[in-house]
C-alpha cells in the first residue's frame, strides 16, 4: 500500500460520514451537484521554468474540468486559490488562462481567494450539473463489462520529459500534449445522456494503470488488458501504461451497450474480470511504476 | 489602493463574467446555493510552533463556516484540500480537528486531496443552503441604516500576541479566542430567515475596520461609529478596531428591523452615513491599519 493511500485510509477512517469520498467527484444528489477538488503544487506537479503563468491557468483549470467529465456531468462553476510569490503580471496571465478555457467549456469563474507565499500553490474547486444524467462510479464495473479507452496516451509524460530535458519548442505534439491536455467532453456528455445501464469512468490523470487500479479496488474486480489494443502514438510502453496526464477516458461498459462505444469511437482493450488481479497481456517484466505524489 | 485590493482589480478585468466575485461567498440562484473558498498557508496565516494538527483543522473549518454564516446561509458540505510535508499522524489529528468542527455544525467532509509539498497549505470550500432565506450582501447597506455587531473584538489578535510571545496555557480567553473563534450561527441564522428587508452582514475575519471599508465600497456609503460603544474586554484600541480572526458579524440592517437587534442582543455601534468617509469617534490619532496579506 502506498503512502498517499495510507493516508486517504486515515481520513476515511477518521472522518464522520466518508459516504460522498472516493470517485473523482462528490456527488450531491439532493442538490444534483457534481463537486471536485484538485491542487497543483510547485515543484511537485509543475516547474515555471517551463509553464508559463499563462499555461498555468489553463492546465488546471482543464484537470478540473476532467474531473467533472469523468463522473458525466456538465461542468459549471469553478472556485481559484492561487497563492505563491504573486506579481501583476503572474495574476493577469493566470487568470487569462483560466479564462479563456472557461469560456470554451461555457464554465464561470465564481469565486477563489489570493494568498501570498513562497512556492505556488494553486487549488480549484469546480462544480458540475448531474441532474438527470447516468452518472458514473468507479464502483460500478461488473464481471463481463467490456473496458474502453479514448485518447492517446503516454504524450503526456514523453512532453514532460522533453521539457524536462530542455526542449523549448511549444509546437511540438508532446509537449502540446503536456501543457494543454485535450479534453473529450463530446464523449463523455453522450455516454451519460445515453447509455442505459451502471457504468464506470474515470480520466486517466495518474496513467491507464492506476485508472484500472482504482477502479479494481472500488468495484472488487479484476481486468483482462491487452496493451497490443491501447491506441498509441509513442513507442515507450512504460510512458503508455503509466504516464499521468492525457486526461483521456477510461470506461467499463456493460456489453449490450456496446454500440454507444462504437458510435464514439471507443477503443475496446479489454474486459472486467472476476478476482482482484490486473492482467496486461502484451507487456512484457511487468512492475508496477504507478506514479505516488509522497515518495519519501 | 493595497496590493490586494490590486489583485482583486486585475482579476475583475480579465475574467468574462465577474458577477459573482466580490462578496464573502458567492450565491448560485439556479442551484440556491452559497459557495466560498478560504485559504490558510504556513507562516503566512499560522505558524505550526503554537497551532497542533488538530486546532488547525479546527480553525481552517471554522474560517470557512463563517463565511456562509456572513451570507446568511447554512453551512451544508466542505471539500478540504491540504498540502505540505505531511504525516500520517498529522493527517489524522488534522481531519480529527476538521471533523469535530463539521460534527457540530452539521457539516459533511465531502472531498479534497493531498498533496506533498513544503510548507503546510490548506484550502478549503464551503457549500451552503441559500434557498429561501433572505441573504446578506455588502452591497446592501443604505443611508440611515443602523450598524451593530456582534462578538467581542480584538481577543483574537491579543491572542496571537500572546501566542507569538511564547504564552502556551492554551485556556487562556485569548488564546482560545484565537485558535478557536466562536461563531455565532443563531445570529445568522435569526437574521436571514427573520428580516424582511435587504441588509448587509459581513463576518469580522480581517477586523471590524476593514468590513467597515467593504461595505463602504461595495455600498457607496460612509459610516459615522462610536468606539466607545464597541463591546470589549480588553484595553488596546488598534487591536479592537484593526485586529483580525474575531469572526464576530457586522451588519448593518433597516432602522425598522431594529426590534430583531434587540431581540438578538446585537449592539448598535453606529449608523451608515452618506459619502464614502468612516467616521469613527472616540478614537484618537486615527491611521489606517488594516491588515495586507502582500505587504512586500
Amino acid at each position: 500500500m502506498n503512502k498517499e493511500k495510507i493516508f486517504l485510509d486515515i481520513i476515511n477512517k477518521t472522518i464522520s460520514d466518508n459516504s460522498y469520498l472516493g470517485d473523482d467527484c462528490a456527488y450531491l444528489k439532493e442538490l444534483g451537484l457534481l463537486v471536485s477538488m484538485d491542487s497543483l503544487v510547485e515543484d511537485v506537479h509543475f516547474k515555471t521554468s517551463y509553464y508559463t503563468p499563462y499555461e498555468l491557468g489553463k492546465k488546471a483549470v482543464l484537470v478540473n474540468i476532467s474531473d467533472i467529465l469523468a463522473g458525466g456531468g456538465v461542468p459549471l462553476y469553478i472556485l481559484i486559490s492561487l497563492s505563491g510569490k504573486l506579481n501583476e503580471d503572474f495574476i493577469k496571465e493566470f487568470y487569462k488562462g483560466a479564462n479563456d478555457v472557461c469560456d470554451k467549456y461555457n464554465v464561470k469563474i465564481i469565486g477563489g481567494d489570493l494568498v501570498g507565499g513562497d512556492k505556488i500553490s494553486i487549488s480549484i474547486v469546480i462544480l458540475g450539473n448531474g441532474f438527470n444524467r447516468n452518472l458514473s462510479s468507479l464502483k460500478n464495473a461488473k464481471i463481463g463489462d467490456n473496458v474502453y479507452i479514448k485518447g492517446f496516451h503516454g504524450n503526456s509524460a514523453k512532453g514532460l520529459e522533453l521539457l524536462l530535458k530542455g526542449e523549448k519548442d511549444k509546437n511540438n505534439k508532446f509537449i502540446k500534449a503536456h501543457l494543454e491536455p485535450k479534453l473529450f467532453p463530446e464523449t463523455s456528455f453522450y455516454i451519460s445522456e445515453n447509455v442505459k445501464t451502471k457504468y464506470a469512468m474515470t480520466d486517466t490523470s495518474d496513467g491507464i494503470y492506476y485508472a484500472l487500479k482504482r477502479i479494481s479496488e472500488e468495484s472488487n474486480v479484476g481486468f483482462n488488458i491487452d496493451f497490443n489494443l491501447i491506441p498509441k502514438e509513442i513507442e515507450d510502453k512504460k510512458l503508455i501504461l503509466f504516464g499521468g496526464e492525457d486526461f483521456g477516458l477510461l470506461i467499463c461498459l456493460d456489453k449490450k451497450e456496446d454500440y454507444i462505444a462504437q458510435y464514439l469511437n471507443l477503443t475496446k482493450i479489454g474486459t472486467v474480470e472476476e478476482g482482484k488481479e490486473i492482467k496486461i497481456l502484451n507487456y512484457e517484466n511487468f512492475e508496477d511504476l504507478t506514479f505516488e505524489h509522497f515518495k519519501n
